[in-house]
């Protein structure tokens, strides 16, 4: 698709909003219910899908659940099968970490080893936050001959471990062996011939002994594992392949990371919803699309909170008269995927998706919800091609073919 | 697509009827008010609806909007992204110059030139037909030793320009500069090392230098451009890929060129859509599809005619009875993109698509629109899926796999 967008798109001064309610998609929690969408009480929801075309976006392929990675980058129209992101650099970029074309990044754990080197449990008993903060201080202590070392930490046994080195190669293989009993794996290159990958795989091994001393007296996080190791990835930018000014306007480092990937500008320093939608108002005029990420209606999904859930969508409806008075030519709600409170995670379910545009063709759906949505004028269709409809109804996109 | 009904086609006794209202899909002029199809009286094509299956035709992909090219080739089943028609071939093709395989054609822009052969006007004040036609006379004074050269009016400042000679080559840069106050480019080859292209720019040179001094004269056009060069697009046949042995009943040149490109055989001199019905009838026997082509559709839409365009719809439907009376096995309406009258021009919407056949599996349509098309149950679809849902339809594709 970036083939033909590149080649069509136009300049002019229409605006395009995509607001996405992370996890957006349900599950009613009796079968014949109604999801957390079809419960909460939307009503500027509601009068935008009148106005507009209603549809299901389909993250990746149908029965597919993808990641916040695949799931933003289906939305912003980069195919998530052509552009896959390794577990490092989204791990780095998911912490508000921005990798330079030097940098190998890897996702670490740390473990716990028995006396002869074994693994005895795969996440450090789940070492808390507050445990495992100090631990990465104390790796940043490792010190390589001419390569600069990062060492930042997540969540629980989480950690993220950047090499920054001129030819560095990421075609390294994990050193988790995915089971207990048998010592973590040394790091090898995936093909003994790529220079790159053994001179990554060479710095692994010194990085994991140092590391391994220093950890020596923990009594749970005593070593580590290194996983995907991977490099910077090369995504085209908004304003190449659509001739677009992109600002994100996100509140958490993961989709402030995703949205630096393909070039757009972070603005603001929003931490609320009422926040992010200041932001908007102030930079209105600077930009020519704007991706606004919520949190909130994933989070709770994932917490299998149901109520809860429905009072944060209900918290996302109040904001949109705000943003509809901006009059932007496209409005987009959707979501990244689906985040069913049932099922307490993310899902392959096709997300309600609503377009508004004085040129959407709209159809007779009166409310948002799932099934309203996947009967509307959108049908269901690959996230991918959200944002070439995007384009064209903000008539940026020229005809192909004569 | 291709490979599968290549190898599957079958032989039977069957007719299948593809009627192609261009432009058909349209908007509303007023948010939640009714398009021109819904708005036009069509109880012929309403009465298909009942027995029929409806759905939407995408045209290329989401978001994309069709020159009648892709547009066609998306209805003849011919993937549009794989097969692209140059300009200069499909420009021909419009004025129902057949190419030949030793042939290169270009689209030739007038232009105005100042006194420093700097160009001032880009399509010569959009000289009218009535002036340029004598131009393109002159031009064909042109002489180049080896080499036939063909030159032929189009509309306005547009002509066509086709060199016939062995050894050409199409890989030849566009001659315009795209701005005025600059002379036109030297026509060159994409390529330096490609000999055939070379040619091409070599004679394309020696053409423009006779044609300035053909031109010097002119108060409007006397200078001008070539675009898109291309030789004669190679497109597999109706009767390789489908085993049809196909037939087109067209009104203008264009449609009868694209219907050429893909083997279907020109019948009639139809100038009506009764006339064309005429052929149908007259040639029912002697084929076994027929690719039946309505402008008026578009060019109202394009007009920005919603009652015009209103009328053309009821003018369409009225045939429906001759075209039923001959009982086809399957019986296709569909259009090659939408052009709504909101827009004046060709649109990305879904096209309102009807195939009826005794084994269709008709759904719940009741009328023949935008809005009731979508939700039927041939659902959203690629337009190139059309032509073989009609073969399987009129049972012509046998078993894919034991």
């Amino acid at each position: 698709m970036h083939d033909l967008t590149r080649e069509l798109w136009l300049k002019n001064d229409s605006k395009i909003v995509l607001l996405v309610a992370d996890g957006l998609g349900g599950l009613p929690l009796e079968p014949g219910g109604l999801t957390e969408l079809e419960t909460a009480r939307t009503p500027h929801l509601d009068a935008l899908a009148k106005r507009g075309v209603s549809g299901g976006s389909i993250p990746v392929k149908p029965g597919i659940t993808p990641g916040s990675g695949p799931g933003h980058l289906g939305l912003f129209g980069y195919d998530p099968l052509k552009y896959q992101i390794g577990r490092g650099a989204l791990e780095a970029t998911g912490i508000g970490f921005e990798l330079g074309q030097h940098d190998v990044a890897c996702r670490g754990n740390y473990c716990a080893l028995d006396g002869e080197g074994r693994i005895s449990d795969r996440r450090a008993g789940r070492i808390s936050s507050e445990e495992s903060a100090p631990l990465a201080r104390l790796l940043a202590q490792v010190a390589i001959a001419g390569v600069e070392v990062f060492v930042e930490p997540v969540k629980e046994h989480r950690f993220v471990v950047v090499f920054r080195a001129a030819g560095l190669g990421d075609h390294v293989h994990d050193t988790d062996p995915q089971k207990t009993g048998v010592p973590p794996l040394d790091p090898r290159p995936a093909d003994p011939a790529d220079t790159a990958g053994a001179k990554t795989a060479e710095i692994a091994r010194e990085f994991v002994a140092q590391a391994r001393k220093l950890l020596a007296g923990q009594p749970k996080a005593n070593g580590l594992t290194l996983r995907g190791f991977s490099a910077r990835p090369h995504l085209p930018s908004y304003e190449e392949v659509y001739g677009l000014r992109a600002a994100a306007i996100a509140v958490y480092p993961m989709y402030k990371g995703l949205a630096r990937l393909v070039g757009m500008e972070l603005v603001g320093k929003a931490r609320t919803l009422s926040e992010q939608i200041d932001v908007l108002e102030q930079r209105w005029n600077d930009y020519d699309f704007f991706f606004i990420h919520f949190k909130y209606t994933d989070s709770t999904g994932e917490d299998g909170n149901f109520q809860a859930k429905v009072a944060r969508i209900e918290e996302f409806d109040a904001v949109l008269p705000r943003i509809a008075a901006l009059e932007p030519a496209v409005l987009i709600v959707t979501g990244d995927h689906s985040t069913p409170s049932l099922l307490k995670s993310h899902s392959w379910h096709p997300v309600p998706t609503l377009l508004v545009s004085a040129c959407c063709r709209s159809d007779e759906c009166q409310a948002f919800g799932e099934r309203d949505a996947v009967r509307g004028g959108l049908g269901q269709f690959e996230a991918k091609y959200l944002m070439p409809l995007a384009l064209a109804n903000a008539g940026r996109l020229g005809k192909f073919g004569a």
